[in-house]
């Protein structure tokens, strides 16, 4: 049955967003493509925001899953113990932990990215008695109150209908122009009148997807960790949309040579699109009273399987360097475009699979979006003023799918400045 | 491969707690029994804490879910449009809404209870431009910082780790001896000198879950209603546990006659255990900015295959019946066990298929439920002091499912109460 | 040169109050006596609203302080030591606390009344290391911000302009007909699953000024103080307005027999009207770091002249005798009022030189109010809807001062409920 | 009687400060010198910390003042009118607002300076609806929950017992080297994703007391009016501290060329030490309700008298020209101090007769200020680590008193650099 658009405006409240953005009925998925009940095809530069690394109803996790459905494995468990939840925690340790050298304890939260930072940011608390947590200018954490008070959005922080307190925001890497922000951050630390009390947590993206594709340098991380630990601040790293892969590495801080605290992950953990996330704790971190923390969706067991499967990408090197190759291919695009169309007075921001670029053209970035899509191609924009268009293909997008890709993106700005560009 | 409960305790986070009351692996579950990985076979009398009303693994359920997967349909599309999201839609209203005579707007918030009460507490703020909310001793309503400020739970709300702030706590039904409790209520919010602002909004559970089984007379829910008419106070019911026919009707509100401004639902929404949630929203108060509230996993598109296939349950009056007549055995059952067992000092509480008995006696409800478990059943405790043992049975057990479960139940209470009680 | 009425509107802050009531330019006062500007004299049943309970300008500190000021004694001395709070010190060492056992420590927080609740609250959260404190229904403690949470009037509240926090509201004696408010609060604290944690302390006047001249029973006084022992949290009794001899004793608590933890003075504490005020400490409390709490105007000289001089009035029990003698006066005289005028639908309350009549009809009491002003009376109104006229006369004042006022009182009653009263 | 220390060390409460570096009973003072109870005398470069400008027991004030007592003068009026509030306010209007073209309202907040800055938050956030204040590093505003929320030093925020919310702090002018910090402000203010939303105000001292003696160049005042104009954010200048001529014009920013919305000011306001403020209020941000702030001693007629008797000093540009001179011979000194003397590591900070000298040395300003004391000196150190040792001479002094002090001062630098200085 082809359904009309209208059922959304009916009956679905009117906070519904990208469907705004892409307005169609998508009935069918695979790999880095989407179809919508008309049969027109799509490009998927979006990959849900993140969510779906491994792209759409990857084969081997659906035969998995179905095989798991299919012999009445546990669906929902709570935190009860199931073979799959097992499976999954020693894979995970086996395939990701241990060969990276570490040995966080692996927390179920719930299974949305919210979920996981609300639970960071509670522990943090906890495990230090304080009360304050720094977060940073353009960072996006969720939409409940503990997150959204470390979220940096207007629109959405008065989406609260309260003052949200405990929090204090600090300036990104490159936030004001030839300042080095961590000296800013620093002094405030260290004069005790400043105002701004040691606080039990940082809690940072280390490329911002939300605020505008904005990658913090290495070395700021570097640093920041070494702030941190001179003042026994706990380091949290938000690798919600950064993390598994989108960067380059399976944690997007491996190249900085960091070694945070406390991890958030979600979105493409489950491999497969499913709702999961994992909070990873320093183990004498974890401190939690036996159900201090809890919800109902911790033991999403059909995400155990999924990402269990998934891990296979990751038993040796062999995706890693496709990924970090194939990201070459799309910052080459994407320089070439910044110079081929001044016009778009671009500028290429990003990091690895989480890339985008921001135009000064007020406007802009949003309309060669929405010609992307009219042309086949689902991109999404980002940013304080959605100033830039993101790139956010799935990491196993073949060759060709990256081209067809570029193609429609060109074709998009060139029809754009081409015209004169008028708000 | 059978796996060793020693995983979770080297991998797993500290806070996990159910596996501590039920201790083994399970693997395999059906309708209202589950097995572990030992072949044991347990009838479950917890059904995911409410999140598996129509027990495990469903067949005409998984005969949909499983179709959908291998045709591959969207599984993940955040809050884009997707057929399996407009059937679910559809469905909802014919099915729900529309024999109710309701016109609620239908909001995503995140897959999760605590998504959704964040989602009606901002809402409920915007809308009415205050920040307090009243909600009620010993109510639950989840975890991240919005809910857990109306969450009455001494531990958990300490968990937070900073002053949990914009609410206020009144007393439930019952909650001292003798005393009217909305008179107090009234009392508050008559005098302006009382210190209580008119609120935001109440939320209130029909049936405390995790409180202790604590049922609101239909009266008091009445006047509750007409009080917040009276003050043009927002009604928020969070029906995530006590819904989806979890007290005898989909909404456990339908018999006291009240019409909620803003319905919460979760848990057994997707019917099978899949993390779902919504937001019902009373249509003029649908004032949401697009956007303003977000999240990854608002699209689970295997949700939304698994929840309209649920409906076919209420399509007439059946299921219903069925369930109300189910829980006349249950009441029967505990009444008898009371009056058998004077030294239970029992009392039995709750509605529908949402009750159990609390005993004054120190720490023996957690001791008649370690004895069932032994004996084959799940069955979980509530209560500020655990002091009541909870039956929660699918909607869809069978008479013979029910009966063994009380067989059970009655022979851990006997052997207990037989050998002297002591702490 | 004689004022007129226009500066005020001119150039004052629209924020003034009592002016509007009592519309006339004031100049000279002598015990229960003022006169303004016209020559009109007025008895004051006002009282600076407990500031002058030894009336105005009384003889003897008068002396004492024009001899100091005109010896240069130190005016202004911060926290250093002087000679005159060095004899303060000693004298209300001498004739307050030791006379009736007390050992308590004497901090000066800032000469109002609302420093002195300000440091109460930050000393008792540093105490106990808890946040919240229990306030009140409409009870009064100041206009800061730590004050004005926990103040009830609603009006004032929202003059924060901020939600205010980290404070629960509980129910005064009498506040619910029938229902024993302390079973609430008892109830609230003993469940775990309440949502209202176990505050650092409790702070209640003895008798409500502000709100409504409510005067709590000495029984559930005590009950009260057993509460806060039982759970360790801290009385603090703010005795700025029923202190100083105000309800017949000079702490408003001694006839209950309590021994609160903190106590807050100001008001009449100078003797004079001059800005004083002082927070006693139980000694194993005063853990405060030097310097935590300061203020510019601790060390008020003139004040602790004429305080020092105001503490002759407690040497032995004379003054306190003839105080309870006129109590029983007032008492009467109200009692009379209610019998003889029953359209006043009136209530009599309070204790001591603290009482009141409560009208049931709407606006009364401000036409009394108002009519006496005019007849030479100054009467304040109190209470959520003004609802109360409020005897306040000086302690000092005689019989014949008594029976003055009392015959304007009976005529503007008289005069107003003869007419049909309308709104 | 000649009293004992031990008075203080029996009966006074721990948090006592300034008397531990001055330790010795004060008993009179006159201009700028002050004798304690055994005769020694004393120079005085503390001034009461800023409310002694005008020096002690002046004698035109205190004439006018035992004369209004002796006439039995109305002493506490709440704020109702009478002549001697009358005469201030007409001598404020004529002899300050006006000949600077200002029309402020004029409030009595209670007579303190953490009054005053209170009831400027409360407005703002009233006029504005916004809940947000940004104050400054360093700075001080007073120690009840509202000021101290915009206080910087942390020793102080820790006393409030609670987490200090609704407030940012932003970084005072030199804050960071080579930072230009109102770029950081406005880039806060100017990017929607900066989680620091448009505040109702900024409250700022222009030159910082407590802080340290940190002056603000004019130049960056005006840019600082300049961002609030654009955003529509309330100014708010704290003169406490640098008003009353402090730095050198009755208003402290007079010279910046700004006009704040709101002024506070206290201290030296009455003139002669009585406790006394004002909050000046831009006449269409005037909106309080009646009685919406108030307080028992905002009618100190005491301080009526002697501020108004002040206000000679600023008839004609007199008295202002004699500061001026004099702050020139004061800066002379410090800058040879700093010259003559390299071991101070020293800087000379502030503006008028707010100065100093902060030393890189730990400890050594407070030496200086403890030998300065043994040689008849009492002078202050301020900066979270009493860094700076801090000159406040009444502005009344004679050339032949600085003099005298200068003496002190370099005799105690020589004992102390003389010996090698450790710690």
């Amino acid at each position: 049955m082809t359904q009309d658009m209208k059922v959304f405006e009916n009956l679905e409240s009117v906070v519904r967003s990208y469907v705004r953005s892409f307005p169609t009925i998508f009935t069918k998925a695979k790999g880095y493509k989407m179809w919508d009940e008309n049969g027109k095809e799509y490009i998927d530069f979006f990959a849900g925001a993140g969510a779906l690394n491994y792209g759409h109803n990857d084969q081997k996790m659906k035969e998995k899953l179905v095989e798991y459905i299919m012999s009445d494995g546990i669906t929902h468990s709570l935190d009860m113990a199931s073979t799959a939840k097992a499976e999954f925690l020693n894979k995970f340790n086996d395939v990701i932990l241990k060969p990276r050298n570490l040995d966080y304890k692996i927390m179920f939260p719930g299974p949305t990215g919210t979920n996981t930072v609300e639970s960071a940011l509670k522990l943090a608390r906890k495990v230090t008695g304080r009360t304050d947590v720094i977060s940073f200018t353009n960072g996006f954490h969720g939409m409940t109150i503990g997150s959204l008070s470390v979220t940096g959005n207007s629109m959405k922080r008065k989406g609260a209908g309260i003052p949200l307190q405990n929090t204090v925001t600090m300036p990104y890497d490159n936030y004001v122009d030839n300042h080095d922000t961590l000296e800013y951050v620093e002094r405030f630390l260290e004069d005790s009148g400043s105002g701004v009390a040691i606080p039990a947590a940082m809690i940072v993206e280390t490329v911002q997807g939300e605020g505008g594709i904005n990658a913090a340098r290495f070395e700021w991380l570097r640093k920041l960790e070494s702030i941190c630990k001179r003042w026994g601040i706990l380091l949290i790293i938000d690798d919600v949309q950064a993390g598994v892969g989108r960067t380059g590495t399976f944690f997007s801080f491996e190249r900085a040579g960091i070694k945070p605290d406390i991890i958030c992950m979600s979105k493409s953990l489950s491999g497969y699109g499913l709702p999961f996330a994992v909070t990873l704790i320093r183990p004498d971190l974890d401190i939690w009273t036996p159900g201090e923390h809890n919800g109902t969706f911790r033991g999403n067991n059909h995400a155990f399987i999924t990402a269990a499967a998934s891990l296979d990408y990751w038993k040796d090197d062999t995706f890693e360097k496709e990924v970090q190759a194939k990201s070459e291919m799309i910052y080459q695009f994407l320089t070439k475009m910044v110079e081929t169309y001044p016009e778009l007075k671009g500028e290429v921001r990003g990091r690895g699979f989480m890339v985008g670029i921001a135009s000064e053209v007020d406007g802009l970035s949003n309309k060669i979006s929405a010609k992307a899509f009219e042309l086949g191609l689902i991109m999404e924009t980002a940013g304080p003023k959605d100033e830039v268009f993101k790139l956010f293909p799935p990491l196993t997008i073949s060759e060709e799918g990256l081209k067809k890709g570029f193609e429609i993106i060109e074709e998009s700005i060139k029809s754009l400045v081409k015209e004169p560009v008028t708000n």
